[in-house]
């Protein structure tokens, strides 16, 4: 520092305001990754986008009229208009704890965090656990946010795989493998975007028993967790552990269809006050960021969560799981395609036999190409950290979704090498046979 | 990192979970100072909050039902309930556009990025500027979120020093003597908190001369840009200057009586494309960090920027300008305080002669002990790094604010030691006399 009074000539000749680190660092891959997609499609045919993670993009998945209810009451009320605490208003937190509270595992409001968002909940928990060159294990192929979080603060993310093979279970002895003196969390997405898995209880003990014996915490994004195909179990990560501390992350904007509305939150399941110690300050700190979440639909909370029926969820999975079905049994009879069935979620990811494909090097060339001669878009692997797979959304009308299967096979048709016989099976239903088509869908890449 | 398959054998025995850095550096000091003070209020006095900056705390000032009704029809809509891009919908960043155009100052809604709040916007603004060891100018006594949001960051807070003398001008030999090679920014905050300045276009041009010369952004906390009693003028920086790049924060939260609503902006004012080169896209890239603000206010946000009437303004700022009015006349005859008029806001900063109150070593034992004395909250200026000072709020209902100010003269005269003859003048009020009081106001230390 000059001595007061002395300023530096450090007069500057010319602009030049440079971007920081962190801001440098914080990129999305799937927006770099779809900007640099030829993305022209076929001028005959109408764009289907399969590639879009917001279920009310088509207008066919709507809020419950419960929901909406709930914000309108809100509002008249008029005591939601000032600032909550940054952490949430008590009775929004509770009635979060209630929601979530089971006879094993009891929820007190005092160990909910509300974010905006789930996104900002998964962000307060990175960052409140990672410290520059400390590292953080992580899925692949798995959200690609929570690359885009940690690699901001400097962070590092070491990925543990997913077998397709084992619908998509972690590959203990390699996750385990990657933990050494810097590693401080897992993150554990089930059920699981963009593979659709939803873990067994056993898979998920034998996950803790790994943060057990390392002594790490878990980050559980459970976003989805109620995105469950019937026949399938879903057990929240806390209720499995008496011993490894738990951050759980979720929202209410995949089960109550409103992605926008920005309400998420944590749940701190604490074991013996290892949190108490330091994190749980740490996430309180870090919510005064953004002075807390929007205050409307806190207030709406309370009402949201208890009288939305149960049967307006069912109606929803019903109806992605009817089209998971579908999408499933098309592709699988495709030829060069590998789909793997989800059991829950809102996404399906496909496998492309390469060697059969030769014109496309990647597929990301087999997206855009999907693209130009079909119009119809899905996620490259790439987006996921994992080659030589696609992801495809399955919260579209089935109508579109039938016409997209016929596209994909269509277009797998034209671009195989292998003679097979497998396609005898498949009847392609002509794009004239299906009626309510919405063509003024909007399309686009988002996730 | 160790081979693969070959795990280092780092299992522990016990757990220890700890925070990050950038958590451990991330705290309001506010929060801090205002926990670690004794906050007995006096048993038989009910308890009158001026330490509060949430203008809607009190019940007296409330949003205008258009803007309410803005959010009910965006609810109704159905529209805006999936994910906007993250710097906000385009017909919202259009019409907060079109609100701050003027002949002067023509603003794109690609120069719009919307944000969860004004303190959002400023998170961006410092974190998308300002890397680790450099630093940033910001105003002294000022908001302390500038420092909290910067030292999370590893970023050097410089403070500048205010003139309580000149209306709290800034002292610009003592700014420019601050600037070194690692200074990236400096944060004007004009109209100001806590002081209630609003500086002069002469001002104003005399900081846009040091930005230039040493070719600096700035930062231009607006927040309060509407909030200028009458007979002030108000000029937004960036009308000021062609050359000098501008990051204007503002937001909804003060002017709509909605600060729970988080919902505020960052206006980008480019000049010869400075900010192109790399800040436009930080800015962009770290929206993505919590994906965007809530969509049914922006949904809204048209409607409210159109049809609050302009009426519904000037009533509150009538309010506050009265009870500014009232709170300086007297306090201005309270023996040892020193109250520094405000030209806007809803802030007053009052000095103390601490020498004539030896009961009190710091102006933090002078507010404690009018807590306990009086039950008047106010906030010590240590929470803006400037001793010797109090800040009031001024949104405050009349009746409740004379019976504090008189409760505060009161204090002075019980504590004061200097035999003077300014009282003749002052009528102290008997609080009998003050009607319509409601007891049952909520207090506490919020800013």
């Amino acid at each position: 520092m000059p001595p007061v009074g002395v300023p530096l000539v450090i007069e500057k000749k010319k602009w030049a305001v440079r971007a920081s680190e962190f801001a440098k660092s914080t990129f999305n891959p799937i927006r770099f990754i779809v900007d640099s997609m030829k993305m022209e499609q076929h001028p005959d045919k109408y764009m289907i986008s399969l590639s879009i993670g917001d279920p009310t993009i088509f207008g066919n998945l709507k809020p419950h009229n419960a929901t909406i209810e709930a914000v309108h009451n809100a509002l008249d009320k008029m005591t939601f208009n000032g600032y909550a605490p940054t952490v949430g208003y008590f009775e929004a937190r509770s009635a979060v704890a209630e929601f979530y509270t089971t006879p094993e595992t009891i929820i007190s409001p005092n160990d909910v965090i509300l974010s905006s968002g789930c996104t900002h909940a998964l962000d307060l928990c990175i960052s409140a656990l990672a410290s520059r060159g400390q590292n953080i294990l992580m899925p692949r192929p798995g959200f690609c946010m929570y690359r885009t979080l940690a690699r901001g603060h400097g962070i590092h993310s070491k990925f543990y795989n997913l077998k397709p093979e084992a619908s998509w279970e972690i590959d203990l002895a390699h996750l385990e493998s990657l933990i050494d003196g810097n590693t401080v969390a897992i993150i554990v997405n089930n059920p699981n975007n963009p593979c659709g898995s939803v873990y067994s209880k056993e898979h998920l003990l034998g996950i803790l028993q790994i943060a057990s014996r390392y002594c790490l915490p878990i980050i559980a994004d459970e976003i989805y967790d109620f995105f469950i195909f019937k026949g399938e179990e879903f057990h929240p990560m806390a209720s499995l552990s008496k011993n490894v501390p738990i951050l759980t992350c979720g929202g209410i904007a995949k089960r109550f269809l409103v992605p926008g509305w920005r309400m998420g939150w944590v749940l701190i399941h604490d074991r013996n006050n290892v949190l108490n110690v330091e994190v749980r300050g740490a996430l309180n700190a870090l919510t005064q960021r953004i002075m807390g979440s929007n205050t409307l639909v806190q207030g709406a909370l309370p009402d949201m969560l208890r009288n939305t029926p149960k049967s307006f969820f069912a109606e929803t999975i019903a109806t992605v799981q009817t089209n998971a079905e579908i999408a499933f049994e098309k592709l699988q009879q495709c030829p060069g395609l590998f789909p793997v069935k989800p059991q829950g979620t809102m996404y399906m990811m496909i496998g492309i036999e390469m060697a059969s494909f030769p014109e496309f090097a990647t597929e990301f060339q087999f997206v855009e190409r999907l693209v130009s001669e079909q119009s119809v878009s899905c996620l490259p692997g790439k987006c996921f950290e994992y080659p030589d797979y696609f992801r495809i959304t399955l919260t579209i009308p089935k109508e579109q979704l039938l016409v997209a299967m016929n596209r994909i096979i269509e277009f797998c048709y034209d671009h195989y090498i292998e003679e097979r016989n497998v396609a005898s099976n498949i009847v392609l239903i002509k794009e004239e046979q299906v009626h309510t088509l919405d063509q003024t869908i909007p399309h686009g890449f988002h996730t």
